[in-house]
């Protein structure tokens, strides 16, 4: 089965204490369609300005990405840059240039409408109600956020919540969301906003599921040295739908390894800039990474 | 087979944003002799004063504790004070007199010289020293530390670090350590410094072995309220200790199982002010927390 992504289709300028990188392919769409490609067929959903590079559209395209949903509009793309201090887990901001994303509001093609798999990216929650609004046939809708939004577009937020079957945020998110410190007590607060579903993502200590069949622990893959983290939470929602939605049997039996997938594919988004070592990767790649986590975590 | 576990045996006053605790039973041989206790025959080594309560000494004995090493010293028992933030992650000391701990230089018994489990839990390095010198079978001897010791006595650390088998750290330690954001770095670097087996504790994120057999990644038990998290990090290697010297086989086959253990034991730790949750646990209660994390890791 097909999977729907709608996010972000961004430039990313990325700083890290050792480069520099402008203008790279980024936005949670781009690297959510990338991570679940590697799985299952994705159809995209964003919008991008006249100066998107073709170079980035035949990226997707290699993919086998559906680009019927990417519209390219009058002005100039979502551009984000950012810089990480040398610990790369703390980032800082540089600029926001909206672009043509500030009055998107996609129209989706008739064949996009039936896609069972759904994955709202992180953007405006607003957009994300509007884009679910016109699904027909989902079975699972899962969505992911970010700070600003539960700083300007809480009550949207929440309207969302109460549709979606999964959610996910990160720890710092959890405890913003519910003024909780601690996972466990955070996560059953959220279950009460809608999902069935709730996956707090914390980086390199990996993730935590809870769900109908109780908490799953998601590791991370190890890595010695991060590149450049932007993405990554992107790449592991993206491969855990991609990986679902290829999957046969019900969610609640597949979600787990799901997960560990995604979490090879964020680990693989970590050791480029932007896209660059995801768009590298092969699915035997993927798979020999879930074989050493297997290893790794036995005992 | 017996541990030998030496530190600091002390009392902790407690102070949390719910509650206050003068003069639990503190120290990290106190919390790690009870942890190991739960597996093995402890035998324990350190100090007190003259006002160190019998109840306290009863408390070890419940636990079989051999005392044949716990000397009483004129003065004072060694007395932490410290506060924990809402999160349960940030403490602050508030007052450390070091009491009859700072002259303290025991000889050993007879019979502890040939202990093959040997527990350094954390106390100056230049005392562990002291101890691993009168040890004349050992078989694994592991060592935890604290942030005060790479500050004031790093050189007597690092001829600690060239004699272990084990060498058990924090994560904010082992950055220290090494100067290495990266937690899979740093472990390489600490290796190089002698120890063949290196852990990393992460709080309630789990802890990361390295090791002859590649890394470990061991999961926290969820907890979804911490009552007083001192200790945790004795029990956990006080539990893990515990658990090697009583399975049978090579350390290499057993330590990832010992882990588990003694991350459940630091998980009951926990749950209560000072030792009063641990000392309430059973056995059978440690091993029903093990099978659930066997479910909650499982993919």
């Amino acid at each position: 089965m097909s999977v729907l992504v709608v996010g972000t289709t961004a430039l990313d300028s990325i700083k890290t204490p050792t480069a520099e990188n402008p203008r790279l392919l980024g936005g949670s769409a781009s690297h959510a369609a990338v991570a679940a490609s590697f799985f299952a067929p994705v159809k995209l959903v964003g919008g991008v300005g006249e100066d998107f590079p073709p170079k980035y559209l035949a990226l997707y395209r290699r993919h086998h990405i559906d680009l019927a949903g990417l519209q390219t509009m009058p002005g100039k793309t979502f551009h984000w840059s950012g810089e990480y201090e040398s610990n790369m887990n703390n980032r800082r901001t540089l600029a926001t240039e909206l672009g043509v994303i500030e009055t998107f509001s996609p129209t989706l093609p008739k064949a996009y409408q039936s896609v069972p798999f759904v994955l709202l990216g992180n953007i405006a929650p607003a957009l994300q109600n509007h884009v679910l609004n016109q699904m027909t046939r989902t079975r699972f809708v899962v969505a992911d956020s970010m700070d600003l939004w539960l700083n300007i577009a809480l009550p949207d937020l929440l309207k969302l919540l109460k549709r979606l079957d999964g959610f996910v945020l990160n720890d710092s998110e959890a405890h913003q969301l519910t003024k909780t410190d601690n996972v466990f007590s955070a996560l059953k607060k959220i279950h009460a906003l809608g999902p069935k579903y709730v996956i707090i993502k914390k980086g390199s200590h990996g993730s935590i599921l809870s769900g109908p069949k109780g908490f799953f622990i998601c590791p991370a893959f190890p890595l010695s040295k991060v590149v450049d983290p932007t993405g990554a939470g992107d790449s592991f929602v993206g491969g855990m739908m991609g990986y679902l939605a290829a999957a046969k049997g019900p969610v609640d039996v597949n979600i787990r390894r799901a997960m560990v997938y995604g979490s090879v594919v964020a680990s693989f988004c970590c050791e480029g800039f932007g896209l660059n070592r995801t768009t590298k990767t092969r699915h035997g790649d993927i798979k020999k990474r879930v074989k050493e986590l297997e290893k790794l975590t036995r005992f």
